[in-house]
């Protein structure tokens, strides 16, 4: 086993980057964990803090977005449009809960090559019997309704954790991918329950979710590719009497994943997961490892924290306080 | 509907008194709760901080208890015998792996009329697929072998918590009990997850499991019975890096009962559940509701927090800052 892995920079197709102070914070990271294309919903203040990236512009689906606004977003170089199903997620005013009246809008985005991208889980409603813990299998049905629907729409199910839907996206169609976050391919429910800085949503479950999970990146399937969903709170919002939602991985994300990769014997999957994969899907330029990264056998010690810019505040990162096998070279 | 519910000081057939300034703290609520009896396995200091409690005597199984020192505990009005599964709970060094080693020690039990406490929970291996959300459930064989071994013996199931458990229970004999907690007929896993005071061991889980329990309390069926598992921590050690497991009801027990009897409709059966079924399974002598406790439809206003004695520690409680329809009367 080399000692080396030249890379090409990866892309994480689902990271929250915030706003203010720890936005400053988190956007100069990204690169930092191995990763040069991101996508946002706004570009400018991101381009002068890590102006290296190159950052895929997203939209939010909400009942303004017409498809002749899709028209015009295509027009502007709007990749795509990224869905929360109401209530599923903090910071989702424009949760969607019924995706007929938007089946135009669907539409338009088909015609005009643009990705869908859904958080799949239905919103909790114990009257029906659904939880966080089966909300993304309940979802699965709508996901093979809009693929049959919109055959040809480009669909990516998000931070997928369940064995059920790693199963579904496999038996639908090419135009049908899913990311996979890091932190989901290490947790299962045991290591969130009263460990805040490990709870996130959606959740992490049973360990043959995790088993199935890392089962696909292992096999290299070509429609599953790395998204971080990577979120940073300052540490007072993860500790005290309602945690925040998030896991933060940014700072260290392809060391992680090398680190992952190699302790489930398929470090030769490890480029298609964090970038040919995901890049194929979203039909961006092949970048190549010369002028890449370059992962090596160094120590990486996970800081217990990060301060955040201009604050008191300090973020805690995955595997803080740990050491990773591999790290980036200079 | 009667605005006065005359009842016999209830009994709570598993709570954690813990030690030191937190027992001085907790003792006395037990019968601000309304709440009489209780298993214990330390009396004398108990004793003089709630005087009128009838404690019920308990070890834990340990390598020590043999048959002969079950005689002899039996003589000295012992009346039961915990179990926890190794390494489910915290603070069970004497966890049990394999029960069959202990098969002469549960005969003699058998033989002395004595009661088995069983924590029904594998512990996690993510090997086995064994983690929080179905170790109760796959506990259930070995409550089923142990009850053919043995079906003379009385096994107390423990802070039942699934659909599974209660189902399995109903199958058993007279000889098999089941106690369950206030906060798992309130709770499901949206309801701990990012909500460190809500977290216990076990874990609340689907939506599904919480209709069960609430269904089984509402037939009244007679070996279901009250057991709260209330265990209070400091507020630190709740919001924190590592919240600790547990749900503290004891100061609000018998009024949280009838304020969800009454919201299921079967305020009728609160009697048997907090007091005849389970005073029944131990063999305890029949309470009357003379000289009991009287629920009254006064509200009870729950404090945020209480303090904990002679510390500037708080313990906060199940419905913190919230109010219940029902309290008892001075």
């Amino acid at each position: 086993m080399s000692d080396t892995i030249s890379l090409p920079w990866a892309s994480d197709f689902h990271v929250h980057l915030r706003q203010g102070a720890m936005m400053e914070t988190v956007t100069p990271m990204i690169e930092q964990g191995g990763v040069r294309t991101a996508p946002v919903e706004y570009e400018k203040q991101l381009k002068a803090l890590a102006p290296n990236m190159h950052y895929i512009m997203t939209l939010y689906l909400n009942p303004d977005l017409t498809p002749a606004e899709i028209n015009k977003a295509a027009a502007a170089g709007i990749t795509g449009v990224k869905v929360y199903p109401s209530g599923v997620t903090t910071n989702s005013d424009w949760g969607v809960l019924d995706f007929k009246i938007y089946y135009p809008t669907f539409k338009a985005m088909e015609e005009n090559n643009m990705v869908l991208c859904l958080h799949g889980e239905c919103p909790s409603d114990a009257e029906k019997g659904i939880c966080i813990l089966n909300a993304e299998e309940r979802f699965l049905a709508t996901l093979r309704e809009l693929h049959a629907d919109f055959p040809k729409l480009r669909i990516v199910l998000e931070h997928a954790t369940t064995k059920a839907a790693v199963e579904c996206v496999k038996s639908l169609g090419d135009t049908v991918g899913c990311t996979i976050t890091a932190h989901h391919l290490f947790l299962t429910v045991d290591d969130w329950a009263g460990q805040p800085h490990h709870f996130c949503k959606p959740v992490a479950k049973y360990p043959t979710d995790r088993d199935a999970l890392r089962e696909i990146v292992s096999s290299g399937h070509p429609r599953f590719f790395l998204g971080s969903d990577s979120a940073p709170h300052p540490r007072r919002a993860k500790q005290g009497e309602k945690p925040a939602a998030g896991v933060f991985t940014t700072p260290i994300l392809i060391p992680l994943m090398a680190t992952l990769f190699e302790k489930l014997g398929c470090l030769d999957k490890l480029e298609g997961f964090v970038s040919t994969n995901g890049r194929k899907f979203y039909q961006l330029p092949t970048v190549s490892s010369e002028n890449g990264i370059k992962l090596v056998k160094n120590q990486l010690d996970v800081p217990s924290a990060y301060s955040v810019k201009s604050t008191e505040d300090t973020v805690v990162p995955f595997m803080a306080g740990k050491d990773l096998p591999w790290s980036i070279a200079e």
